[in-house]
This record gives structure tokens, sequence and C-alpha cells, in this order.
């Protein structure tokens, strides 16, 4: 039924897409609509946010599943737009890039709280000695609230996810790397006619796709990991702010990248070393 | 008249890399030629050697122009295959893997001349102690004859090359984390409607594009330094037979992974864990 027949696996594959899209826009507004009720209830929150960790191991399972022998269309989807794809590490976000989100968030709360203090005497002072204000008004507050003890676990596991980044990151040059050894390019150099089929060739990129889904599933792990931990560290009303920033950060970059398309499509050659947003 | 202005810039990427792929089709025969005719000439095969090494360098050149502001593109472009989208690094092979290269037809042809002299005693032998045999049967045979030093360089270059690479890698990892940060994902978190349009964040997105066209002009130039250290090493007539050897591997992925888009777009979705070379 997931996979029904007349369906190719480059189809099955933009489908899986295509849903996980969709439930991170449904996601988007329950979180917000959760937080927007000022939430109370921490359980209510955290089962939320427990579906939403959920939603991602489902779809890591899936794109699993999808993508062993075919794994290369992950590593530079046709359904990302090309800003998406110069962004890609291992067929999706950086993990790392999540904690980023987090300091980002934190810091611009931070700022933005001090920036009210000033500006508005008695309702910056309210603020300012945790009075939370309407969440409209007030989304994403909570990451201001982060304590020291909260930024030294986030900086430990900044540390950490980096380190598991760079090693993942050096076994996929490898595995790049053998492309360029034997038996490829030495198949390569002997065959008379480029592109003569080769089994051993098609041995050896299997073999490569094969190790590359592993890859996938490696790094959708320590996606998943770093997700879980980060969630773990901060408050639910935090945990909440953050993942609604997250979905907001990838659909957003998502149309972005689109607009920048239709608009990379409009300009002329010409144009290439000129300025069009007027910055 | 290079820029045509009815032209868009993707379109003028395209023709620009349907040229490049041209160009090293035709230098690939001519290498051929050089080789089969047993070109003894030192001077001439240099000569060609050096045009090659400058197609690449003039190629560089267009892109570098062509990637200011729009350089997402390059680094996973449509006019790639999947399978060679899944190898790239920085918009191009990875330089290190022209090493890799070397090793791969110095181990192939020492291979080659063992076997041979085992097979057959008087034409092995005479194989084994230098006389090179007609240029057909013997393609890339020079690769076997790098000497103790030259494969000390090769070594040399080869911890150069990983270093610098790794260098761009790191390099590049900052760049993608800095788009989870201020001014991009505080502007996702805060906008209401997503992909609404924002001045700071198209100005932050083309300083991205800006620093990830330097990065790929930075890559281009290793590519090129490596390429050149390579062949100043190698003699003339290994120098030919390893850029032949590159040409034809690079044209090659492109053919096989065409090949496997084509099987990608006929399997069906419950395929996806199967066989289908038989390996």
């Amino acid at each position: 039924m997931e996979n029904p027949s007349s369906s190719n696996i480059e189809e099955v594959q933009q489908e899986c897409y295509d849903e996980w899209m969709s439930l991170q826009a449904k996601r988007m507004t329950d979180l917000k609509r959760a937080l927007a009720n000022g939430e109370k209830n921490d359980g209510a929150l955290r089962e939320l946010i427990q579906s939403v960790i959920e939603d991602f191991k489902d779809y890591a399972r899936k794109r699993s599943e999808h993508s062993r022998r075919y794994s290369s269309n992950y590593f530079a989807p046709t359904w990302n737009t090309c800003l998406e794809n110069a962004l890609l590490w291992m067929g999706g976000c950086r993990p790392s890039s999540f904690i980023r989100l987090v300091y980002a968030m934190c810091g611009s709360q931070t700022e933005l709280r001090l920036t009210n203090f000033f500006r508005d005497n008695i309702g910056g002072l309210s603020m300012a000695l945790g009075e939370t204000p309407g969440r409209v008004d007030g989304a994403g507050e909570s990451m201001s609230d982060l304590t020291a003890e909260q930024l030294f676990k986030i900086n430990e596991l900044h540390m950490k996810t980096v380190q598991e980044e760079n090693m993942l990151t050096k076994q996929s040059a490898t595995l790049q790397e053998d492309t360029a050894d034997m038996p490829i390019a030495v198949a390569a150099f002997h065959k008379e006619r480029i592109g003569e089929a080769d089994v051993e060739v098609e041995r050896a990129l299997d073999k490569y796709e094969d190790e590359m889904a592993r890859m996938l599933a490696e790094a959708d792990k320590l996606r998943l990991t770093t997700l879980t931990k980060i969630v773990e560290i901060l408050t639910a009303v935090q945990a909440a702010d953050f993942l609604l920033a997250g979905k907001k950060l990838h659909l957003s970059m998502h149309e972005w990248g689109r607009e920048r398309e239709r608009r990379l499509l409009e300009a002329c050659g010409d144009d290439s070393g000129g300025e069009f947003s007027g910055g």
C-alpha cells in the first residue's frame, strides 16, 4: 500500500518527502497553537514534542527503506531547491545547526528583552523579572531564559555533535575517493566505448550506494539523537519554541530557495555579477 | 557574445558545462591518438598536456564568473546525474581523488604486468624488462613504471592535498551552520507567513552564495594545483595516460549515472530492497 507497484522509486521517495513537508507544516501549526494558548500543562506539551520527534524517527525509517541501492537521490534530491542542496550535509541539515539554532534563538530573545527593557521602563521591567506576556507578542521568548546549566549542557552537546559530524564527513570522503580507484577507474580506462556496461563497475556502484545509504541512516540517527538531547535539556516551552523555530526555518528555506530560483531563471547571463536585492 | 542576454544564468551555466564535456571528449581522443602513435616527442606531448591543464583553468575561470551570487547551482547541478551529485565535493571531484587515480592506475598496471609475466614467459619477460608493446594493447602501461621517488612525491602531495581539502570542508561547514543563525533563523521564526520576503534574509543569502562562490573558486584552485603538480611529477607519457584516465573516468561516470537513473525510473517502489545487477 505504501509502495504501490505503479510508482517508481523516485516517485515513492518524492511522495515520502511531500508527506514529510506537509506533516511539518501541520506540526508547526500544532506547536504554535499550543504555545499561543500558553499551554501550561507540561504533560500535554511534552506529548506533542514527543510526537514531533517520533515524526522524524518515522521519516528517517522510511528514507532508510527507500534508499537501499538507490541512495544517490538523497544526496541532492530533485525536490529540493538548489539553495537547499547547497546547504545539504548527508541528505539533510547538519546536526550541529540545531544547536546553532538554540544559540540564535537565545541570543535574539535576550537582545529583544534588553531592548524592550530600555525602551519601556515598566513593561520592560516586568518582562525582565520573568512575567510572561501574551505568546503572540512574545513568541520564542522562553529561549532567553536558558540557565547557565542548560547552556553548559548545550555546549557539551555541540562539541560532541561536531566530532561525530566530522567522523561521518571523513567516512563519506573515503567512500567518494574510492570511486576513483579500482575497479571503477580502471574499468573506465580500459573500455573502448564510454559508458559501456560492466558487471564489476555495477557491483562497485551498487556497493557505493549501499554504503551511502548506511551513511544516510547514520546521519539521520545523529540528527535524531541531537534533536532528542536538545529537547531533554530544554523545558517543555523552550523545546516547543525550538522545534517551532526549526520547522519554520526548514519550510522558509524551501520557499526562499524557490523564490531565488525563480529570479535565477529570470536573470540574464550578463547580470551574473549584478545585484538584485538592492543589498 | 559569451553571455547572450536572451539566456538566463542557468542556461549560461549549463552551456558552459556542455562545452566542457565536449572539450573533454575531444581531449580524450587527442590524448589517445598521441599515446597510440607512441608519441616519442616529449615536447609535443607536453604541449598537449599543457593545453589540457589550460582547459581546466579556463573552465574554472568561466564557472567563477557565472557563479557570483548564483553559486548554489554548482553544488548539485541539474545537469549532473544524481550519482555524480552524490560524489560531488565543492562543485567537483575531490582533488585527492586525482591521486587515488594515480595509485589505481599504477597498481592495476603493475598487476597486469606481473600476470602477463607469469602467463607468457617470453613476452612477459620482455615486458618486465621494460620493452614497450604496442600502445593499443598496453594502454596505461607507463603507470607501472612509477619510480620510488615519484611515489614518494605523490604521497607527499596526497597528504598536503587532503589537509587543504579538510580545511575547505571545515570552512563550508561553518558557512552552512551560519544559515541556522541570525538573521535567517530568527527572521524565519518571526514571519507570520512562511516564505514572506525579507530584505535582511535576502542580503544574508546573497552573502552566503557569494561566500560559496569564493569556496568554489578555492576548490577549483586546489583541483588545478593538484592536477598541475601530479603532471609535473610524472613523465610526459605517464601524465598523458593519467589525464586520459581522468577524462575517461569523468565521462564514464556521467554515462553510468544516466544508466542507473534510467533503471531507477523503471524500478518499482517495492523493489527498493532488491538486486538488479545480479551482483
